[in-house]
């Protein structure tokens, strides 16, 4: 089967709408922002919300196409929600509340709630629910390309992080654990090819599944020093994300023969560095030199919880790692989290800023009883990094100004109310699965999967006749392809300083055809060629602007990105005209054989 | 070329997802909402508010794409504006405020104002004003086709007035009338050609240009019963929706013959029926006897204005007409009438229920001030109905209970504020153009063209340099089709009592082929005529179900309504299988046969 179409498109630049422009746009931070509003692409509508002007849309087009191909071909049935929703069914999962201020809220006339859906569990659950009621209508993939919503505190980078963008979404629908695992490698498997087609190269990586709920879950990345996630790998094949690296336990360590905790003064010592010289030279332990790792850093968060309360929570870190607030906020999410501020201080007096220590916090400190409950817990809570094992020795804050605590031992002489992921991943760290040293890097996420499990099947009433005739929950996965922002990380993967250069299956034309010089022998012979390669189904950008200087045609036809561009000018007094990839050497052929040397050219591109 | 792509989809009913219905759905009113329910198209998910379902949105593709070609057939280029939009260009224009409660509004996290928006003209103007700068630029024409909300008081009959929905909406922008009237004739055209290739009876009326704005306006209406808008034709070839029909102006009457106005007791006189009898019995007109059109109707109206002031308006009609509030509406957009009430009447005791008269009204009654501009108006504004020209002699309330006023002669004894098109059009009104009496019918509203003029241009500030070098308003026109709506007319004019009935061109599927029986020899015919046929590109819809009897099988095939059913069952032991059109007579063909005769079948229904 040819790779074209009957016909291909003819985009003459003298009535395209398109102005391409020399100066960056001033809020421009990356590339594919920069050069997609340059050459004309995308255009500001409000912040992060975009414009999609013609050579945007067909790239964005062919983006979908590829990724609708490849969900018919999982035995994806394409269905397509309204934007706007009620609020009962987010109500009934949690999630109305939950997404906070993410959330677009509005009223309609009535005064009724409603919402600009950020992802579409709840309705396809209840969608499902409405229709089908045997297991014999199982399992079933239903997908929609559509456009989604989310106030973001930053939005940034253009189409990286937008309030309104296009997702392609699907689910899935299964009655046993087995087959949610086998739907959700075809969704892999798929998302594989979809990405690989689009040109982009990725990285799969365990994540956290965040608000969605759910057990397994997996995010694709395309590494990029712009991108938002960062990512950890080991040469041995582990690859996570950041926020998911679960850090190896520690064995306890002996401490009988550790000394009884003192209290020192320490004056002058207002960084873990000055502290550690302090007790080197004053306080020396006889094993070895105290270190940053041997101090107890104990950082003071506020935390708001999904329904607008908000508590106090003390992390407890070795002090030479920075506690990671992506990390904190993955593993308290849904509740946000931010460092707790003078006021937050001013009502715990206990807390001596700088010199907090065990003594006040969590079970050394004050009790209280939940009123409604009846469960005593911490008034402050305090959660320790997985490192700080039974037996291991610090020196930390004494709760009073000037004076710190030494050779205080965990399990013996303090405890907290659990665990957590809060301080930073850094390279060399230990993968979890013990497979080497982890490096770290950045993507972008263009892609994640999630099995749902029984969550929302469960809160929305999803149940199914199984084969003995009884009711059982159905189990779900959750995939989705951030579309416009795979445009977008396409953008950052292939441009160079000079402008965009797409791969050859999502540009917005195959050939970009330059008449250059006044003669109207160049623009007949261009028309001809441009004409030509139509007739054999290529997608065409023709620059037939009469006045325009070659200089000026060339710098946009680099900034336009489409892969092969061919120069009709000069050359056509010796009867020859130049093709020239976007990327690659330029060549000259005979006028006569342009359209066969260029549709060559593009199957090749193509296939 | 062939009509077919390189290969047709097969969709299988056992694994489809989708379930037919044999309950009309509670809130269905009208047929296609009651029929792509029940089918499995569509589904709500709020008031007005649509989920497509995979045979829905097949449709919707289908009519997107004859949309599209025909826009790009003239010329039009495709873009996509959000949907989401801040507040900012719809203050500059006015549509902020005018819109009223059909506007979502909403804010976001930084409590800036955002809206959903119902039309683009504002974000099309800007963006032609950020990237266009001279005449050279001009002609041009965008469109997209895009999600719009307009937050309907009664949303009903489903896609027909739905509050979240699709259309086409495209702009034109020359710098000349003559390129206007182009422009404006070209997607006259464009949009003859869509309808007809939809398959949808049409007629184009002149209509009113509403919250538009502008000058010449026409509608595409598809003839219905259940359509909203009232239309009107003559013989003559005059045709427009009923709020742009203008009432012709009889000549003055001479009134020197005319008696004295005289005021008389009409004691049980609640209708104009009685006040007609007890006219002519007591009073009689020595030429000819009253009648229900020499009395004078006074409505009164309170009016709100965009900016939600308050005021009485009073509507005087001939009393054997009835007020038309659509008409009205249309008359005084962006404003909105309603009946006065109680409290309004409380408010003017000079008003007496049943008995007002023009004594009190219009420049008869209290004139007032306004404050800001120092003019001069009446306090209650008093409009006539075009046919009270001066001379004409009335019979209307005389202010006071149980008493009316007899002899009021227009232009002698009182006088309006203005004119208004208030009176319903009934059948037999003369035409305007005199072209013949009228008759009515009621469409659905599927298409509108407006020549904007300038209004929107001016407003945004889109000027260009023209040959001379100076700084021209740029003349604008807008033009809509209503995608979803016009799916909905299509199930309007395309069904019966079974079901579905869809012309080929916008038929999910081309073929239902249907396997009935029990044997295996059955089913396995029945694929492979399938399978042959979409190895052809017919699109087929094949009935697999293993334990589904014939009788259900048929109503749904009749139910979902695609254009070609082949049946495969009892014949097959002689070697044959059906062909039953939709709508015509079945046939029998043998086996062999069976796929070459459906796709010649199919070939002549798509041409």
């Amino acid at each position: 089967m040819s790779v074209f179409a009957p016909r291909g498109d003819l985009l003459r630049l003298s009535t395209l709408f398109v102005r391409t422009l020399r100066e960056d746009p001033a809020d421009a931070e990356v590339a594919s922002h920069r050069l997609l509003v340059r050459a004309g692409y995308i255009r500001r509508a409000a912040p992060g919300i975009y414009t999609w002007l013609p050579l945007g849309l067909r790239v964005l087009a062919k983006v979908e196409a590829i990724v609708r191909e490849e969900m018919d071909a999982i035995g994806g049935q394409e269905v397509h929600f309204p934007a706007l929703l009620p609020r009962e069914p987010y109500e009934a999962t949690g999630r109305w509340k939950e997404y906070g201020p993410n959330l677009f809220r509005l009223k309609d006339r009535k005064e009724a709630d409603y919402l600009l859906a950020p992802t579409h569990e709840e309705m396809f659950t209840l969608l499902v629910k409405d229709l089908y009621s045997s297991y014999k209508d199982l399992p079933l993939t239903l997908y929609q390309i559509q456009t989604k919503y989310r106030d973001e505190a930053r939005p940034r980078a253009g189409l990286i992080r937008g309030r309104e963008f296009v997702m392609k979404d699907s689910y899935s629908f299964d009655t046993t654990d087995a087959g949610l695992d086998a739907a959700y490698q075809r969704h892999r498997d798929a998302y594989e090819r979809i990405f690989r087609r689009l040109g982009l190269e990725y990285v799969i990586v365990s994540a956290m599944s965040g608000a969605m709920g759910g057990s397994r879950s997996e995010e694709f990345l395309s590494p990029s020093p712009i991108g938002e996630d960062t990512f950890v790998r080991s040469a041995g094949g582990y690859a996570a994300n950041v926020e998911a690296v679960v850090t190896p336990v520690p064995d306890p360590v002996p401490y009988d023969d550790a000394p009884a905790a003192h209290v020192e003064d320490t004056p002058d010592t207002p960084t873990i560095d000055t502290l550690v010289a302090l007790a080197n030279a004053e306080h020396p332990r006889p094993d070895r030199a105290w270190t940053a790792a041997d101090t107890l850093k104990n950082v003071v968060l506020a935390v708001t919880r999904p329904d607008g309360g908000r508590d106090l929570l003390v992390v407890g870190v070795p002090g030479d790692r920075e506690v990671d607030m992506k990390r904190i906020e993955a593993a308290l999410a849904p509740a946000e989290a931010e460092p707790a501020g003078d006021a937050d201080f001013a009502r715990h007096p206990q807390l001596v800023k700088g010199y907090i220590g065990p003594a006040v916090l969590g079970p050394q400190g004050v009790q209280v009883t939940d009123p409604e409950t009846g469960e005593t817990r911490s008034a402050i809570r305090y959660l320790l990094d997985p490192r700080i094992v039974p037996g291991t020795r610090w020196i930390t804050g004494a709760n009073e100004a000037g004076r710190h605590v030494f050779d205080l031992v965990a399990g013996r002489d303090f405890a907290a109310d659990g665990t957590i992921e809060a301080a930073e991943v850094r390279a060399g760290d230990p993968a979890p699965d013990g497979s080497g040293p982890l490096e770290l890097a950045r993507g972008i996420e263009m892609g994640h999967i999630f099995q749902l499990g029984r969550k929302y099947a469960q809160a929305l009433g999803l149940t199914v006749l199984d084969e003995n005739g009884k009711q059982v929950v159905v189990t779900m996965g959750s995939y989705g392809v951030g579309v416009t922002r795979a445009l977008a990380a396409l953008a950052e993967a292939h441009h160079d300083d000079r402008g965009l250069a797409w791969p050859a299956h999502v540009a917005p034309a195959h050939v970009h055809v330059v008449a250059t010089g006044k003669g109207s022998e160049v623009f007949e012979a261009a028309e001809d060629i441009a004409q030509g390669l139509v007739a054999r189904g290529v997608e065409v950008v023709y620059d037939d602007r009469p006045k325009v200087s070659p200089g000026v045609k060339f710098a946009d036809a680099e900034l336009l990105g489409v892969p092969l561009l061919v120069v009709v000018g000069r050359g056509l007094a010796d009867g020859v005209v130049e093709i020239r990839p976007r990327a690659g050497e330029a060549r000259q052929v005979a006028v006569a054989d342009a359209v066969a040397a260029v549709v060559a050219d593009v199957e090749t591109l193509l296939r």
